[in-house]
């Protein structure tokens, strides 16, 4: 699905600039790039800033129009900063990117990101279905060509991956926070092995002198919601006991 | 909200590089960079990478520690590729976008990146709250040090507009894809209207000859859809029925 959606990138002026994205593509698993008309071809600084990504580079199609480069696209997405004469369809990169991925599964599609110092024209604009806007800071809204190349094929990747989850159940994005999640690499304490950890904990506080049974405050009650909330593991619990152990023997 | 947010980068080797991270950041308007023992320092080529964001260059710290570094924050979030020997919590930028944005309200948060060639030691990675991981490519996971800070930072201001539309209930970020969408310029057509055109449709391609009244076939019909999910604006009606008036014109 992936391989649906190509790069396009109009009249770029730095080869450098080339390399990055290639290199910025090939990270998010994206690998069709256009160029169309380059004001100057691919170089050493190209292959130097595409890092391992050279094969795009080494495969990319050079075509002399837009027109040229959307050839069988279904979906056609520019790049824009806002506020055109005519304002097109826009859209967020995120709704974006879950629209170009919806639309992968029946055609190919095209993103296309303009010159370093202009972007693209109102006539090329014109030529796509929507336009994709970065939500920049209004006051330094330019982002290196590369690096909106980035944004956007991070945020298609994303929604792919989301797909992935959606169909398999997986967990290839999900956060893991803590024991509970899937993914941590040991199982929960559960809540009987924690009050066993408490009991502990309590007697071995009293031992020490640092909990006095006439004047407890809320010791215990700060200690329990430290460690209920802090989605411990099997292992770890058991360090804690190991712990309140060692302690205990320093009174045998 | 913004302002409590830093980035760290660690022993940086390409002054370049902390020039583009100085662009990325000032694009989501992100301000505070902190630099820890950077291999070279900033240079000419810094400020060439940073465009227009050499205030950021010009008021960054620098510090000979992480610890120096993160003073001070409530939060320490560390840059990660997975795999680690303990697995650490971790999130994906999007959650921890959110995360960020809420601590940001109480504390001061570090956003910490490693080196180029080989990120944070376990060492560092182990002084984070938790860790953020962005889903690259895992044949090719390596980003660029500037695209990395890009796609975070890109991900905090999303959070961050989200936010600002939840709270105004304004349009920062909304995609506009038609004319029922709020930031259209003109008013979308009425029911009413549109029936009207299709009346008037179905009159002239009746008067041209191109709509057979003893065979329709599916012609109306798919007129109909083609302008109903359309999401025309009340400019683009008047224009359609202008040309069919033009069109009627000739058979007088």
């Amino acid at each position: 699905m992936l391989g649906k959606i190509r790069i396009v990138l109009m009249e770029t002026s730095h080869p450098g600039n080339i390399g990055a994205v290639a290199r910025a593509m090939k990270n998010m698993d994206i690998s069709s790039l256009y160029l169309v008309s380059p004001r100057a071809m691919p170089d050493d600084s190209s292959f130097g800033r595409a890092a391992g990504a050279s094969d795009i580079l080494d495969s990319l199609v050079l075509v002399d129009s837009l027109q040229k480069a959307v050839e069988g696209c279904g979906l056609v997405v520019g790049a824009s900063a806002r506020n055109r004469r005519i304002p097109w369809p826009v859209m967020n990169p995120r709704d974006c990117a879950k629209e170009v991925l919806a639309k992968a599964a029946v055609t190919d599609v095209a993103l296309v990101f303009g010159r370093e110092d202009r972007g693209l024209s109102n006539d090329e604009l014109q030529q796509c279905n929507f336009h994709v806007h970065i939500p920049a800071n209004p006051d330094f809204s330019s982002l290196n060509l590369a690096m909106a190349v980035q944004v956007i094929c991070y945020e298609v990747r994303m929604a792919f991956l989301s797909m992935l989850d959606g169909v398999d159940n997986g967990s290839s994005i999900a956060s893991i926070r803590g024991a509970k999640d899937q993914g941590w690499d040991e199982l929960p304490a559960t809540a009987d092995e924690l009050e066993g950890f408490f009991d502990h904990l309590e007697r071995t506080v009293k031992s020490t002198g640092f909990l006095d049974p006439e004047n407890p405050r809320q010791l215990m009650s700060r200690l329990r919601r430290l460690f209920l909330r802090a989605d411990i593991d099997k292992v770890e619990l058991n360090i804690l006991r190991g712990i309140l152990t060692s302690v205990d023997k320093l009174f045998k």
